[in-house]
């Protein structure tokens, strides 16, 4: 890769094509680091393994040559004088101050060492924390989202480092260990810590390859609303021929739910999009140009048609720009093998609303405890952020707002010079359709965030047999290099403006 | 207890005397045994322990003096040559011939050795196959449905011999092992063996004793229809931002499922209740006259009211004829601790139908497929049991038909008539809530069932903390013993007419 293929020409590009090589003969150390990494469950759901993984990250930094500890919050102590941080998971915070250049750009790398957990087990074709390597692929889980993407970044730092024995900006890390689950701290620990972690431009966790090989920059994310709905019935599981005169619990929560969404995906609950904001013109404009290839991703999941038998711009809007609700967990009664004639005390729904700019979490769970209260009975009340009747309990799990970074910030112009030189062309996207913290960087640390990754756009995260490719890895890694070149040579200086 | 007490004054009542302090001496032997066969997990719908348990039973019954033997069906070869016998469950027969008595009547035991699963594990307050006996109850998976029940009638056979070296009518006893799996293979054992179970009545498998302590002595048994429903999504778990694209199976599941049903229990299905007759006068005078006690059972469950706010008759005649379609089983997406944002790629429900006479299993399960159909594609097809479209599979797992002994039968006089003598008082149902395979003994032996044990009404059948209370395993022996006397001293000779 030489420098006349970009398209701007005011770094010096030398170091990029001499670093190539070095990336190249480096990879066995990259899946290496890696493998370690896969090899420790950190599922954040089930609070197993974070404190281990997060040592395991921190030794890898340190032998990067990057100056790493481990963050904790300043906990309040319990009645009996325990603390109570041991339940929170350490953010590792690693920094490279550049010689050359200690008083330019500062480039902040966020990224989680957490995973999600595994199941379906029995799904997978190996072990999920085998790290195994098949040809161009290394499969476990957590091998993209996030330690296959937080790779990259620590090895692009290493080997600048291993070369000229510095950065070309200054450089920092947040990697925190809750990202899975909502990231419930991690607004503390930017505020808590938010001179530390003062900055220009924020790469962010993850970002994704399309079926063309072009990297999709990313500039927002959706908001989220998660909650948990059950529904009690007898005080215990009944005979199911006591169905005549007891009512069914699992019926009542099928009948609630029913009433939340038609058959398009429209949210039926009052106002619930009362809040949502047009696109600007600037967005249309890009979304416009964006590709969205329909037929790998139907392909991909198998699938024949889309909700709602949506294509084209609609389809690409709706991605950027659509609110959703969807059924993540449904359990009641009897799920083993055979049959059981059981009438079930309890049925519980899991569901994730995916928010968009304006919508705001706490006020969208309000509405949907008056739709549920309209349905239900008089006898609610409120404790806490559990909304109860005396059967029904609406309990609030997660809430993160949505985030968008303007797209004609200076720093996502770097981006897409970097990856376009890399990668020959690149993507810029409105918004993820996914969600993630972004929005606490922008309130606390006043940078904007851009997603660049590594992440095949239809791959497995969150699934058996998740994977990333060995290519991308080498990609990402060189991307990010170039990246932190350009940074150190982009025109502006000092802060740059709030992202909307 | 003495003669005087039975309304009727046709046998010698003076064996019952004599045999009520031996049954009180082995009441130790009673729990002993029953120990032994809780302890032994005979879990059907896991295929769990079956064969052990068949062979324990065999045992006791050897070690009682009853003739016994394990029965097989002779099972087609598979192509290779073995046998598929082993995967169907033994029938234990047992049988001991009247010496003074030979050609007088003979009565049958029904019973069943398999237990229901024992989940949810976490909710028992003690091992579920420990067997735990404190004060008057002895605990555990099968302790009342149906292990205690069996040992009550194998006891009144041991304890008889023991005293008189011989029974007062000829014996036989059939216990099945897939009870609970609706005895999938009892139709063809019936057939089989039909000479050898030839029989005049037939006491079945379970029976109930009321708050106030009366047996409740049921005539009949509800059918049931279960299946499957699965809606398939994308062809594996996706993360949940793909909601906004690709359709969730689980609501497509949820959406199905409420049009079912009203709110009231109706069922929405065309043609469902097409072919339910009313009741005769008979049955309705009958049911008018036993008791319910809703308060009891409103305790029992902890219910405020029961489904549809029924009470009274109306409550009494829905337990005895009111078809029912109940979820047993809900799961799709995550389940575990905390949240995942998972667009799940499957999507299940179980259903039980409960079905009154005269409905027909397949024509129901026919009639409920015919409703998906209408609400799902065009592009059906159904091979043998399974009814897919491309997406949704309705699959039939289990049916059997309802069945009613006629209320004026003579051995229904027997049974009532030993019950008042042992309890003081009796109550007769016409038909139990619950299903059973008594429809195969009346269309192939021809001989009328009746329901009589020591079951708590609000007991834990199916549910955590299963039990039987240790006076009602005494008096349900004594009352088999009266039974048997009875039944030998009746006046009918030869077959009793079928019931209907």
């Amino acid at each position: 890769m030489s420098i006349d293929i970009s398209p701007h020409g005011e770094y010096e590009g030398y170091t990029l094509t001499k670093i190539d090589s070095l990336v190249d003969s480096g990879m066995d150390g990259v899946l290496k680091d890696l493998q370690t990494l896969i090899r420790q469950p950190s599922v954040s759901a089930r609070r197993e393994g974070l404190l281990k993984c997060a040592n395991l990250v921190l030794d890898i930094m340190q032998r990067a040559g990057i100056h790493t500890e481990l963050l904790y919050l300043n906990c309040p102590k319990t009645n009996d004088g325990r603390s109570t941080s041991s339940f929170i998971s350490p953010i590792v915070y690693g920094e490279v101050k550049s010689k050359s250049n200690p008083n330019g750009k500062t480039i902040l790398f966020y990224n989680h060492y957490d995973v999600q957990p595994e199941d379906p087990v029995d799904l997978w074709d190996a072990d999920p924390f085998s790290g195994k390597v098949e040809g161009n692929y290394i499969f476990g889980r957590g091998a993209a989202d996030d330690k296959g993407e937080l790779i990259t970044r620590i090895k692009a730092v290493e080997l600048y480092l291993k070369m000229f024995d510095d950065v070309p900006c200054n450089i920092k890390f947040i990697i925190e260990g809750e990202e899975e689950v909502g990231s419930p701290h991690l607004k503390e620990y930017l505020r808590l810590f938010s001179n530390k972690f003062r900055c220009h431009g924020i790469i962010w966790e993850s970002g994704f390859v399309d079926t063309y090989g072009r990297p999709i920059i990313s500039l927002g994310q959706k908001g989220i609303l998660s909650v948990e709905i059950s529904v009690k019935g007898p005080s215990r599981d009944a005979h199911s021929s006591l169905a005549v005169i007891i009512e069914n619990p699992a019926w009542r929560l099928v009948k609630l739910l029913s009433t939340l969404r038609d058959a398009t995906g429209t949210i039926l609950i009052n106002d619930w999009y009362k809040e949502v904001r047009d696109f600007t013109d600037e967005e249309i404009s890009v979304i416009t140009t964006e590709t969205f290839d329909e037929d790998a991703l139907k392909k991909e999941y198998h699938i024949e048609q889309f909700l709602n038998n949506v294509s084209g711009i609609e389809a690409k809007k709706a991605f950027v720009g659509a609110s959703t609700c969807n059924i993540s967990g449904l359990l009641s009664g009897y799920t083993g093998s055979g049959s059981k004639t059981v009438l079930p005390a309890l049925a519980t729904a899991r569901l994730d609303f995916r928010l968009v700019p304006n919508m705001i979490p706490e006020t969208q769970y309000r509405r949907l405890v008056e739709h549920f209260k309209e349905r239900v009975s008089d006898n609610y009340s409120c404790k806490g952020n559990i909304v109860r009747d005396k059967d029904i309990e609406i309990r609030f799990l997660e809430g993160e707002p949505p985030s968008r970074t303007q797209v004609n910030q200076q720093f996502v112009d770097v981006v897409r010079e970097a990856a376009i030189e890399i990668y020959g062309s690149a993507i810029v996207n409105v918004s993820s359709a996914g969600t993630g913290p972004m929005h606490f960087f922008d309130e606390i640390l006043h940078a904007p965030s851009v997603c660049i990754g590594g992440t095949d756009l239809a791959n497995r995260n969150h699934s058996p047999n998740e994977y990333i490719r060995i290519d991308q890895l080498n990609k990402t890694i060189k991307c990010i290099v170039s990246i932190m070149e350009k940074f150190a040579n982009s025109n502006s200086k000092g802060h740059i403006t709030k992202s909307v």
